[in-house]
């Protein structure tokens, strides 16, 4: 390209790629470099080549393929998908697929926004949350059997952040939480940040064992049980309502404060809906329930939300606050509309045939490939992962540097647990996967176990 | 409204309006009822409200004007907007106002977006922030004269997050940390909750005196050093060039943090665009530069950056990803193509003129109306607010008292140090008000000080 061409240089490029598409040297269902390397090659920004490719695309000699890149239009790029999934296999994601999130409802909404509200639809809001969205949030929570009096909700910008002010706002250094073993990796961190002393309980097929959870409550001052009772992450169980029931009531009974962390509460994998703990035990006053949109709608809106009794919500209003001012107000008119408008419902129509369709063929797969080379696997009941043991004489930490050497990504077992009690475990998530690319993925990870388990063998032989 | 008719509610309210606007019962610029009292008195919700007046706009039967309500079509809502001037004027808010705001840019960049990358729009993205924006924003930075190297960007969900994460990572409880008086009140209430040890240091025409500062970082072991170098927050005043130059040399000497907060460098006020001193000491590698877009785009978007040495910048992502995983991606690359299609600098010639001829008028009011009050007026260069003390006699408690009597809002000047030293001061802030809404205002804050001064002194005959 001509710097000294008076022409911006996105558009010498766009010209530069249709003479080479024109003369056949791309030809169709060809993928384009990446922005990145084309820039580099170039010297240029990726943005002035993604204004090349946008060019092109509005011309009709391209098009993009959500997440793979932008092909020279005309064919289908399977050469380079395959090619794509010879390379690495991620078993570490667990939200789902960009193609399933509802862009053209969103953009129709957004515009309408636009058209009523203008410039002031980028104005300041409400820093708890806008109280149109909290209302609708509200209503739908009153429908799904939740006690809402004395409560109060309040926006954020992710669960993430409500976990994260939460555990900040209620916890001290050296206080005691319990949590499952095994569970979510991201809270384990938070925990470990705000100086908490961790109690694990394992996780049964109905939940954990009330019991146990009595004993760890009796030994010790627990400030809080943080718990993932609806598809639990990463086991993919349900707790029973009895079981629910139970926790609540002991919480309740010692004042702890239980955590909720839900995501895909109201979703039916095949067994009915199953209810949150919180509308399970509406009177238990201090659950605090901790909504996720990652998995039902999508990630990038960065938008959860939290229902805690009053005197906590207002502490937690305020760390909102100071934390960074208030979520964007846009985003949350949005989902506000989607709500109220029927979307969410219709939307929640069109995931759960593709979760539980998927569901199925992971766990089929999974015992197909992973069962026969020695995994013992959780048998959850719904969810977008799983939860193996690995085969005797397998150490984690060789199997990881094995997965690392076969292409495939996943979170090691370790990560479940803050001791080493989960060490000889691995989470394996499907719900942005292809069948066929679940299914290479868990052949890479049964020959991972293996190369770990002769690696291990020769090792001790060598002694 | 019939809940047994078939018809959704808001379509039924929208008929009931449009028969009474048809009949005149409503007649042309009369101000509806909000949607809040609206669905209070109707039991139905505010969602419902808003889709009826969405309706009758769509229909050309009413119209919304910008933070005023929505009207019936027809003719101007003058007598509804002096009532609402009547009620109460606001002079401690700072952003820009809505209309202000470049929205239709906006909604045409997010259908660019949309179109180019469909769902995958709201997918996660870079925890540290998008990297095409990063690139356009160094590029900015480095045409502005900013030194980058070693130093790495962090996307935040605006300046607040940035600086409440950069606090918490970098300060200790016991902390000595200087700022200067007055300051902006926020991030007094962030380094309480830090736990630091705050020293104050006024204030001047040129900035704080560097010698002042010096025998400070000589007489406690300062960790960190707060700064607003441009417009200050909030007297409006710009540190010189040497000023700038000093502190940096004497924070880079003991190796103290500097950390330069900035919403509004590069607007020219009608003296030239200041840089930012982290322009004019390029060199000095422990300058913090946090970014605000509130004040030059618009605050609802929720974005800021930091530009921070690069070990300190990772300390900042790791603490971004546990407070809140990460910024929306959507908004940033709204923002990254903003910038990078030149809609930013076309922008900042839009708000210019605006916000020079608000600042002259606004100066040239409080110099009208408050210094034959008794107050005595800092002559600050630009900016959205000023700074005054109040008049001898005039015990700052009872002037904040007497505001609220007479419908003013100001920020009360104790909110402005940690101790009361800025206790007979005030901050005014005018960016959102029309001239007139601003000098009553200002005629309300002279009744208010005459009323405290009068009232402090019956107080003192009655002892």
């Amino acid at each position: 390209m001509e710097r000294a061409d008076p022409r911006p240089l996105y558009v010498q490029l766009a010209d530069q790629l249709e003479r080479a598409i024109r003369d056949g040297a791309l030809g169709p269902g060809e993928r384009l470099p990446s922005a990145r390397s084309l820039a580099a090659a170039l010297s240029t920004t990726p943005v002035t080549v993604h204004q090349a490719f946008q060019r092109l695309r509005s011309r009709g000699l391209a098009a993009s393929r959500v997440g793979s890149g932008t092909y020279v239009a005309g064919s289908r790029p399977a050469a380079a998908a395959s090619a794509g999934l010879a390379a690495h296999v991620s078993l570490d994601r667990r939200e789902p697929p960009a193609a399933l999130f509802p862009a053209d409802v969103i953009r129709q909404i957004m515009d309408r926004i636009l058209d009523d509200e203008g410039g002031e639809a980028f104005a300041y809001g409400d820093p708890g949350g806008d109280r149109d969205l909290k209302e609708v949030l509200s209503g739908d929570l009153v429908e799904a059997g939740f006690g809402l009096s004395g409560r109060d909700l309040v926006v954020f910008s992710g669960a993430q952040q409500a976990l994260s002010l939460l555990f900040r706002a209620h916890l001290q250094r050296g206080d005691w939480v319990v949590v499952e073993r095994p569970t979510y990796p991201g809270v384990l961190r938070l925990l470990q940040q705000a100086g908490a002393r961790v109690e694990a309980v394992d996780v049964g097929p109905d939940g954990p064992d009330p019991e146990r959870l009595a004993q760890v409550l009796d030994m010790r001052p627990v400030r809080l049980v943080y718990s993932l009772p609806v598809y639990h992450n990463p086991t993919g169980l349900c707790w029973s309502v009895e079981c629910k029931r139970r926790v609540a009531e002991l919480c309740a009974a010692r004042g702890v404060v239980l955590v909720e962390d839900d995501a895909l509460s109201g979703v039916d994998f095949g067994h009915g809906r199953p209810r949150a703990l919180a509308a399970c035990a509406p009177a238990c006053r201090n659950v605090v329930y901790v909504r996720s949109f990652s998995m039902i709608l999508m990630p990038g809106f960065r938008l959860g939300y939290c229902l805690a009794p009053r005197e906590l919500a207002n502490t937690l209003k305020r760390a909102k606050e100071e934390a960074d001012l208030l979520t964007s107000g846009f985003f949350q008119r949005v989902l506000c509309r989607f709500i109220s408008e029927g979307h969410m419902r219709r939307h929640l129509t069109l995931i759960e045939p593709y979760y539980r369709d998927l569901f199925a063929q992971a766990t089929a797969a999974a015992a197909a490939i992973l069962a026969p080379a020695g995994f013992t696997l959780t048998p959850g009941v719904g969810g977008p992962s799983l939860w193996g043991r690995l085969p005797e004489g397998v150490p984690g930490g060789l199997f990881g540097r094995h997965c690392i050497r076969e292409g495939v990504g996943v979170v090691p077992g370790e990560s479940y647990s803050l001791d080493q009690s989960t060490a000889d475990g691995v989470g394996l998530a499907f719900s942005r996967l292809h069948p066929e690319a679940w299914e290479e993925g868990l052949r890479r990870v049964a020959r991972a176990a293996d190369a770990a388990r002769r690696e291990a063998r020769a090792g001790q032989a060598g002694r």
